[in-house]
């Protein structure tokens, strides 16, 4: 771990669909001290149109307030910042253009989350800012998606995210902000329609405290207040008053409730209509609001990793048992992999160490297409990797992770390489070429250890020297070297085999004759 | 089951890629008697070029056979002729044109099934005329693929089909004909390259008995009697002589051993080439010839389907099982489906029972894509289906299965429908219609029983009924019909919904007032 003569800094900016919110905190021992927050709409949902291109103005504003944020991260080390975008950046499918710009104005890579990924984040802001209360039911209504997770302690259970949110369902179920409750109506029909699926699976696994978190159901919780309502519980009985309450405005400009800010009106309608449909659906009864959020998530997981304790490394167990990986022949290839990646010289500008990461997981995972079929299994890995709930892992490492497992073997079309954002397929290379390097040195899936086997890379040619007179004994894998040889030849790449020369030459002299 | 005045006739036809088989057998009580065999080498396998076209004149040469199988068939009821295609038909791209002219000269659909389909039937026609010898390896050498599998009784245990023929490797290794040590070598170390994967898992599995099948090893075992051999045991001893007896010769023309056909000739070095390495990768120190083959496989398991125990029933369920599907709703989405297509008009043509019984493992199936994700879980449903190794299904099955489950829910992309060839979109569009409707009426996962529903169909309208005012009581449900109308409209379908008029009007003088 590394030392700091002052506490360690770090933040997290989470990027979403209505508001991004920064958050910075002092890791002071064992725990972490919130210093500062920051916060502004950007309302970026409002920017995506039906063919799922974010606008020039949304992408505006939401670089502006990125290179307001990036101010304050002025000397912060890339390790210590995490910036997750949710919802919005998910569905765009400009979110290149996003992150091609933001990559100008912040030298830290922003992830783009799945659904359930951001799901678990908010469960784990919540529960670390919250006093346990046993079994939890967390809810998290955002400008495009709901969150809704059931946790116990620091582990979930259930992680679903739903396409509706406070934004989105305003742009359709409110058009020009007016309301009427025919709109109502809609809208809280239409989000009974997105939770009836997962409804009874919730109900049937329980709760003991029922727990909001966000921006909506704060708004929610202060208009109650502002009602009379001081304990701030959100009741079935309180929400249907403030849903007759919205009812006696025509627009969102009329809704004149104490507690309801001037940036939160145009979407406050469509956050009530989701949060009653949440409430009957599950049959909630009660509900606490919670300061934790996705924010929060992102921080203490920062945290968590750089204590060694990382998700993802549970994830990736976890997948391997339940695909019935070969453990042995997945640490065999993992092993070499990791032998020959120390031999390559380091990526500047990346963390070597996460693409090392990278390279152990998709080595210990590359199998798991197996308990699909065998013929063309490394598809089927790839497939797994790429659309799997992976706790931990956000979109571009598993699209990384399934890149990597698709091309462990067989031709390398390059065509069918999906496109990255945060890694370059320069780092990929190395990779990949490693990764099927360690699975041909080891197609015997034998416990027989290897030769000694050294690897010098020059671009893209390396070199692989083996120890003398190796393709004598080894007159298959000598096959196996030249054929892939072949596939590496036909993307412009070079594999050469060498002989070591001069191995052990001190030891030459005892050899000698006798006489 | 029918009743038969004299036994009943049953047919199998084996597409193999040098050779087309035909066997009819009679079904005397409980076993079968084999009454005819009808061989023809076709060599199929020559005539798929580099891009995996297969050539006009293979194209003939099958046709022909198949016309010459046809006579013979006359009279035959399709439930008693089965018909399978292996390897060179899996591989070629236009397949569908073979197809296409094969349908005007039998009326019996042509299955393509997959490797590792393969595999277990010849297990399977091996195991059934074979006297048990315990734990069994068998060995198929074909024109176009090797079959590899371990198994007991009647249960196979590793079921592999590897891309390795006598006819492809003779074309690849033995250009012109021309015998060398160099082409011989060369064949058999790719044959062992192929091996190299899967030789551990079988060595460790074990077997009491290696059994070879088929042409090639028959070949073998008859040269091998022919030099003096007479027990016809194959060893990797007398492999050892063969294979040097082989190199005497410069071309196939030369190989002039005792009990070898002319029609062999050609693909002998090839077929001598793929044993040795089988022996050696898996260290086979024995084996035994065994007259079971595919073709028996088909019959057998044919009569076993007529017995109402069909193995695609144990396959579907326990890929239920391995990919967590919750039960509960499996069924009533089956129950629902079942009770919807037994209203719907049959389809003149094909074995309705067998559309039918498609659903009913469809629905058992939709939700096994959940276990890799909730977002785009039908894609993922359809995925494992149609790559999993599914005993009992040919690739057409698989296909619909996997075309039914990606159709259940969201837009009706026909687009991104696969080519079929024994089934026609008309009669899955009723299946989907009925899987969909099955789907929403289900949504709430409950054991509340349904409301009394009827459908009527008139081409792509359909008039679904439900009892008086459940709309009231069933929001939304009504909801989620009328969502489901809108899909359907885009394609041009048409989803109606009435309500039960006069319902039970024989009891209604009944409810009359009492004065």
């Amino acid at each position: 771990m590394t030392e700091h003569t002052r506490p360690r800094e770090i933040a997290a900016i989470d990027m979403g669909s209505n508001s991004f919110h920064m958050v910075v905190a002092r890791v002071v021992g064992q725990s972490l001290q919130i210093v500062s927050r920051h916060k502004q709409r950007v309302h970026l949902a409002s920017g995506l149109d039906e063919h799922h291109n974010l606008d020039q103005p949304s992408i505006q504003r939401g670089l502006n307030c990125l290179a307001m944020f990036a101010e304050r991260l002025q000397g912060f080390e890339p390790d210590n910042v995490r910036i997750a975008a949710t919802y919005t950046l998910r569905q765009a499918n400009n979110a290149h253009v996003f992150l091609k710009r933001a990559e100008t104005l912040l030298p830290y890579p922003i992830e783009i989350i799945p659904g359930t990924e951001e799901a678990r984040l908010i469960y784990l802001g919540v529960a670390h800012t919250q006093p346990d209360t046993g079994r939890k039911l967390i809810v998290d209504i955002g400008g495009g998606s709901t969150e809704l997770v059931i946790g116990e302690g620091f582990e979930t259970e259930l992680t679903y995210s739903k396409h509706m949110g406070c934004v989105s369902y305003n742009q359709h179920y409110f058009p020009k902000g007016k309301i009427s409750s025919k709109r109502m109506a809609a809208a809280q029909l239409a989000a009974e329609q997105k939770l009836e699926s997962i409804a009874s699976l919730y109900t049937r696994a329980g709760w003991q405290a029922a727990i909001g978190s966000s921006g909506t159901i704060k708004a929610i919780r202060e208009v109650l207040i502002g009602l009379g309502y001081n304990d701030g519980i959100i009741t079935p009985e309180r929400l249907d008053k403030l849903y007759e309450a919205i009812l006696k405005a025509k627009h969102y400009d009329d809704l004149a409730f104490e507690g309801l800010s001037d940036d939160r009106k145009p979407v406050f309608a469509a956050g009530v209509a989701i949060l009653c449909a949440v409430f009957k659906s599950l049959a909630i009864s009660e509900m606490v609001f919670s300061d934790g959020a996705l924010r929060e998530g992102l921080l203490y997981e920062m945290e968590d990793r750089f204590r060694h304790s990382d998700i993802r490394t549970r994830t990736a167990s976890a997948m391997a048992k339940q695909y019935n990986v070969d453990i042995a022949q997945a640490n065999r290839v993992k092993d070499c992999a990791e032998m020959l990646y120390n031999q390559i010289d380091s990526h500047p500008g990346l963390a070597r160490s996460e693409l090392a990461t990278l390279l152990n997981w998709g080595a210990l995972l590359h199998e798991v297409g197996l308990s699909i079929s065998y013929p063309g299994f490394h598809r089927h890995s790839a497939y797994l990797l790429r659309h799997s709930t992976m706790p931990g892992f956000n979109l571009e490492q598993q699209t990384v992770l399934a890149t990597l497992v698709r091309f462990q073997r067989k031709s390398l079309k390059f065509e069918e390489m999906p496109e990255l954002s945060i890694y370059k397929r320069k780092h990929l290379y190395p990779l990949i070429r490693t990764l099927r390097l360690a699975v041909v040195l080891n197609g015997q899936r034998s416990d027989e250890p290897l030769p000694s086997i050294t690897v010098t890379a020059d671009k893209e040619t390396w070199l692989l020297t083996l120890p003398p007179n190796w393709e004598q004994d080894n007159r298959l894998l000598a096959a196996d070297l030249r054929q892939e040889q072949e596939y590496w030849q036909k993307v412009g790449w070079s594999l050469q085999l060498g002989e070591h020369t001069d191995e052990k030459p001190a030891e030459k002299p005892a050899e000698k004759p006798e006489n």
